[in-house]
C-alpha cells in the first residue's frame, strides 16, 4: 500500500494514537488503512454408495498450486455467510449439487494471514464438472487420496481429521477440528489460498 | 474506494475478466482490490468459585454501542492465530488473565461483513482491569446479566447458548455453536463490531 483509497495522498506506516501496532495512515485525510485476515471457504463434498465413501478433489487451474488437487474453497465475500461461501465455491469450482451439514474444520494460516474452514456435505448427484478454476474433478477412494499432490496443508489435514473421524463413525461421529499451521512448505506458494 | 492504493490513480466499480461480482479496478496499473469480510474475536471468560459461576464482561467506552455491555472481542489482525486474537482482545480490553479453551460460537453477520467467533475461557485470577475500550469490567452471576444493555446480538446469542450449555453440562456439556444473525437489529449502528 503506497496511497490513500480515500484521498490518493501517499500513506506511511505509523502507530496511530492509542493503537499498538503500525498501519498505514494518510498524512492528508487521516484515514487509517486496516489489513486484517481473510477467510477461505470450502467444502468435503462425499459421495457414499452402500458404505462406498469417496470425496471430490478438484485439480487446481490457476496458482498457487496449478495441478495439485484441493478441496473446493475459496475466500469468503463480503456479504455472504460462512456456509453461503462454501457453497458458492463448491459450485464454482467443481459444478457440484451439495447438501452442506455443519463446520468440520478451521485452520489458521496465520503467515499468510489467512483462517480456512471447510462444512461437511453430502453430493446429491454425480453431475459435477469442472469450473474455470479446475482442470479436473474428480472422486476419490480414501485410499486412492493423491496425499502427496495435494495443494495446501489446510486441506490435507482436514481430509486426514475427516478420514480418522469416518473410520470411526461408530462411535461419536465427526468433530469439529481446530489447527494452527505455524510454518509454511518448503515450497513458498504453498499456502495461499485459491 | 476513491484512488488505487499502489499507484494512486481513480478506481472504478467493475467486474474483472473471469470473475462475477464488481471489484475496485485501477484503471492505470490494473490492480484488483477485493474487499472480504473481517474476523472479530472474542473470549467467555468464566469465574465459577464452588459452583458459583460468574462471567466477564466489558461496559464498552467506544462507539459503537458505547455503554453497553459485551465479551471481551476486537478485529483479529494479521500475523495472529484465532486464539491469539481471543487472547490479546481480552487481555486489552479486560486486563484479565486467562487460560483459553476450545471454540464455543460462530456467528455471520454478512450486513456488516464480520464473522464472530467466542471462545470458552477460564479466569485464573480477579486480577482484571479495564482497558482504554472499556469504561468498566464486572463478573456477572447468569441470573444479573444486564440482557436489555448488551451491545451486540453475536455476544447476546453466545452467552445464551453458554448458559443453556451450563446448565446442562451434566449431560453432554459444552457445544460448538454456529448462527447466522440476518438482520440488523432497529438501532443502525448495532452489530457494528468494537
Ligand atoms: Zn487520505
Ligand atoms: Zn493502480
Amino acid at each position: 500500500m503506497n496511497f490513500c483509497s480515500e484521498c490518493a495522498h501517499p500513506v506511511s506506516l505509523t502507530i496511530p494514537d492509542g493503537d499498538n501496532r503500525p498501519r498505514y495512515v494518510c498524512g492528508n485525510c487521516g484515514a487509517i488503512h486496516y489489513q486484517n485476515p481473510k477467510m477461505v471457504l470450502g467444502s468435503i463434498p462425499v459421495w457414499d454408495e452402500d458404505g462406498d465413501m469417496r470425496i471430490l478433489l478438484c485439480k487446481r487451474a490457476i496458482e498457487p498450486r496449478y495441478g495439485y488437487w484441493t478441496l473446493p474453497a475459496g475466500f469468503m465475500e463480503n456479504n455472504e455467510t460462512t456456509t453461503e461461501a462454501a457453497m458458492r465455491e463448491t459450485i464454482e469450482e467443481a459444478g457440484a449439487n451439495i447438501q452442506l451439514h455443519e463446520l468440520f474444520s478451521l485452520l489458521n494460516v496465520p503467515h499468510v494471514h489467512q483462517v480456512h474452514m471447510f462444512y461437511r456435505a453430502t453430493l446429491l448427484d454425480l453431475n459435477y464438472a469442472a469450473g474455470p478454476e479446475s482442470l479436473e474433478v474428480k472422486l476419490f477412494a480414501p485410499k486412492d487420496i493423491p496425499w502427496n499432490e495435494i495443494a495446501f496443508q489446510t486441506v490435507g489435514n482436514t481430509l486426514k481429521f475427516f478420514l480418522e473421524d469416518h473410520a470411526a463413525r461408530q462411535k461419536g461421529g465427526y468433530r469439529f477440528h481446530t489447527m494452527d499451521i505455524l510454518k509454511p512448505m518448503p515450497r513458498a506458494e504453498s499456502t495461499a489460498a485459491s
